[in-house]
């Protein structure tokens, strides 16, 4: 093979990652999406659906990293390359356990299905959107090497965090003031923290794409 | 440099790197450490010391990722070394963010602190120690390519687990008991998440440990 054709070779393989991963982070966010869906709908069947329906991300997830890996073993790659399929790797962990955490979402639906609704989800649905919108702005900066929009997904961070204090106050007053709503309560909670995770998964992949364009570690500047 | 000085040089740096893995290993572990004897101890300065004693681990998170990328970038290892730099990658951060939980826990405290304290800490002491157990073990059994020991690591969160069902079913009958505990009991229950997500962490690495020693995915083998 001369360089030149294993170069474009290598190029198409790296092209087909990215498209691979995508795919993956796709099939996350549209697992997050069914999940959140199931609280706001009250619909069980849709929770069924979420804790049974996780096969095409695991195995996707499994054929990412064999990717990655022969991409690092047949072409040992630099600089900008190596960057790029490492957090590849990465970026795959943290989007299987997205795909987990809509599987924790969805088992604390059902158990919050089983009681009266409470008045309002709180800001649920809107911290599911703030963390999903990262999730998809996370991955288009990895595609597209996009430092700004990576730095946008780490900003949002704090919005979804004050979300999730807020919520908190919310749920402990309800608890507080009506004691039956104790346990309905609760679940929203996990939910909230669920949903936070996604984000903190976000920032993850933000931090990576920012290293893999800039070789610039921004991970512990504010410390 | 001739090949076997090579050789010889970059089996160097993998062990350093290692030693470099377990150090970090040690420090996230010795800042759970300590967030739980805040709590056991209700000890306000131990909780203080793990909100701001976070630069020596988040140094050694660069350091560990920076001989990462040159390990990869120039010696270009095959099959098991090649794994187990990129297991390194991701086990570092892993690490990270136990050091992170330990953070967390740490704020839990420092609120739960300021309540009179619940009777007894429920199963929490119980869970930090399987929690640590597992992460210690996850991290011998990288540097040993210890595939037994990493196969425990997987069976002790099927423990991890009951216990935390246990905490949870306990803290919300304290709380439906004596609407006057929800907000300590609330801090707890977040502390046991914490420490679920520890043992989350140690399980992570040991499916490392056990891919990067048999190449054998064990990831989804129970979906």
């Amino acid at each position: 093979m001369s360089l030149d054709h294993h170069v474009r070779h290598f190029q198409e393989e790296l092209e087909q990652l990215k498209t691979r991963l995508l795919e993956m982070g796709g099939l996350a966010e549209e697992r997050v999406r069914a999940a959140v869906r199931a609280v706001v709908n009250r619909d069980p069947v849709l929770v069924e659906k979420v804790l049974t329906g996780d096969v095409a991300i695991n195995q996707l997830h499994i054929e990412v990293d064999d990717r990655c890996f022969k991409l690092l073993a047949l072409h040992q790659p630099m600089a900008v390359d190596l960057r790029s399929i490492v957090a590849a790797v990465k970026i795959n962990s943290d989007l299987e356990r997205v795909g987990d955490l809509a599987v924790n979402i969805a088992e604390a639906v059902g158990r919050y299905l089983q009681h009266p609704p409470l008045q309002e989800l709180v800001d649920i649905p809107r911290m599911a959107e703030i963390a999903q919108d990262m999730l998809r702005d996370a991955l288009d900066a990895y595609v597209r090497h996009d430092m700004a929009l990576a730095q946008s997904v780490l900003n949002k961070d704090d919005e979804l965090d004050a979300l999730k204090t807020g919520v908190f106050r919310d749920l402990v007053s309800h608890m507080v003031r009506d004691p039956g709503t104790i346990e309905p309560a609760l679940d929203l909670l996990l939910i909230s923290r669920h949903l936070e995770r996604i984000g903190d998964h976000a920032t993850n992949i933000a931090e990576d794409v920012i290293f893999m364009v800039s070789a610039k570690d921004v991970r512990h500047h504010q410390d």
